[in-house]
């Protein structure tokens, strides 16, 4: 799939195969989506969340950006796309479940680590560095423990999840839903490499599923 | 799929099957990804990018956000999570095609055409207000064409990616491999309800593919 | 398939699939046609020469009536639309073998051996009694000799593949075709109950393939 | 498949493969078909609908002439083959649907559209010249609009499926199960370069499906 025609290509497959069997139910799906789980991942290629778990179209609310980050809560006015798209779906189509989900080789966590695009220009580089700038917490404390090569890389990948995580929980609305037993978050890391999934558990460590 | 345990199960699917079968192209994945294509799509549940086109891990770089919005160039600093993905997918991964993919029944459109969120505050619908006020523009002509009832809902779907491709033309390196022609830009709406992908046009037109 | 929404369905598994695998074919199928073989085969839904042949787009130009009808040459005016297509076929495309394929079970050969349809209006049987009148000679030869019982079926069946090559005689340009050497006529009866293809043998006799 | 021999070769493919899975429903057929689609195509070489649209043997009634004509109803006498096959499909078998197929680069449409065989005598051009003077009406609208290129062209292989249509429904009989609600009339055509299906809609115009 290297071009525009192979997309098309693609979806007539979908739309000869897939799609025919589970026609009756994109009608239903025509009528609105009830999603129970959002899942926040990285915009990389590699890291599709449907694939990963297999999900059916209607069961999963996605957003996708670089580094799969969540800005802390900010009442202060402009464009907060991820904020929007958590409202959205917590407060509107009330989903029960968010997984924030990073993975291993992550280009905007490595350009965090070892901050290859700092002082960049906006257009060059600069939107990248200043979006990835929501790690420098994390950065620092894990630079300092394991460096800046792939140990740190594993470990930022781990700590840019608990980042989200923790911003996520700075929303009202998402206090409110935990508090009432109504939302749950979860955190997870795909590790390209060998396929493995490794869940954030209560303790803090991320564990194999 | 409705909580965390069926996304665990998905994911044992996955690396019983799928992954198995591609274990070697995982491999060589792991060492980077080369993605030709990115696209820009809604969170809808509906419209999960890698089921409608059928793409294989490592194919396509997604960004998914409400009403798949891209906010014009803006290089006076803050937190811009589409421009961060934009600029690393166009200048850094060298991506050849961008879609932007609407889609039917987008209650991020219907909120923009019947302006059901004006006036609410952050975290109560004002974060959905404020960043699909990137509409705000195309929802004025749309109303006055078609109104807010089912027409108008189909054409702002429509207006809306148009207006996000405008505003991906802002950006500088975006105008440069444009000119140089190292970057094409698609347009094009899912239609949940018959299956259909209708493609923009020259002309401006969208079309059954 | 029973609507039209099967058609469409067929369709796009057509395009998702075939189609694809053989895109550069289609390519330069669109330059134009260039076959080399004419099927005259009945409108029966259960004789396909595509499929009892297996022959691909681009092989075959196909005309399809009631019976496999071929009206002789006539020069008077009026619609041809048998005559049009065998001209358009042989002296235009230059196609250097035609089939006339009569099949069991026909519906048009058995209306003219039992006479079923005779007397009735244009619109009512009376068009297809007409058409079959081109087989009245030989149906009067084989109800003397085998009967309008499953015999009789049979032999008009293959009669009626004669009578459509004898016509096709009859046009100057296909005599002066097949004097140069540059066309050749076969007949042949699939007869669907056992499957079997019976070509036309030199000697009038019919022969499994 | 260029000559005899290799048809005879693809019957024996299809006898050994698959007619043997299909052996018991080509044994139901036997006794009788009840198709409830009638398609009335193109003779071209390129245009078999059991191809385009996946159907089955049994399944489709189908009359195949150059450029996928009707003529009007003519009560008058005289051979009519097509009529004879609609009043066998409508009235006999009682088809519930009726698709006239109209294809890309139609070699009759484009003989009308440039007049390229007027004055042909019959056997010369004249037989194709008379029969597709029945888009003489629809050639003129066309020629003055759209001119007789590429532009022209396209435009008379849609109105010549209108032209068909409307001389379809001046047969009382198939206008008798319009009414009642037995039959319905769809057109459509297949442009063989993009592979695209364009299916006449209720106002005219022609939409990919």
């Amino acid at each position: 799939m290297t071009d525009f025609t192979d997309l098309i290509d693609g979806y007539y497959r979908f739309r000869g195969g897939e799609w025919q069997q589970e026609r009756e139910r994109w009608s239903e799906l025509a009528t609105g989506q009830q999603p129970k789980v959002m899942i926040i991942a990285c915009s990389d290629s590699r890291v599709e969340p449907a694939t990963i778990f297999g999900s059916r179209p209607g069961e999963v609310f996605v957003v996708r950006n670089v580094a799969n980050l969540v800005p802390p809560f900010d009442a202060s006015g402009g464009l907060h796309g991820v904020s929007a798209a958590v409202e959205f779906a917590v407060t509107k189509l009330k989903v029960e479940e968010i997984l924030v989900l990073g993975h291993g080789a992550c280009g905007g966590v490595n350009a965090s680590l070892t901050q290859s695009l700092a002082d960049s220009k906006p257009g060059e580089g600069g939107f990248v560095a200043e979006w990835i700038g929501l790690l420098d917490e994390a950065r620092e404390k894990v630079v300092h423990q394991h460096g800046t090569g792939p140990e740190g890389q594993t470990a930022l990948e781990q700590e840019g999840v608990k980042v989200s995580i923790k911003n996520l929980k700075t929303f009202p609305f998402i206090q409110k839903a935990l508090e009432a037993g109504e939302l749950k978050i979860h955190g997870a890391v795909f590790a390209i490499a060998d396929g493995k999934l490794r869940v954030l558990q209560d303790d803090g460590r991320f564990e194999a599923a």
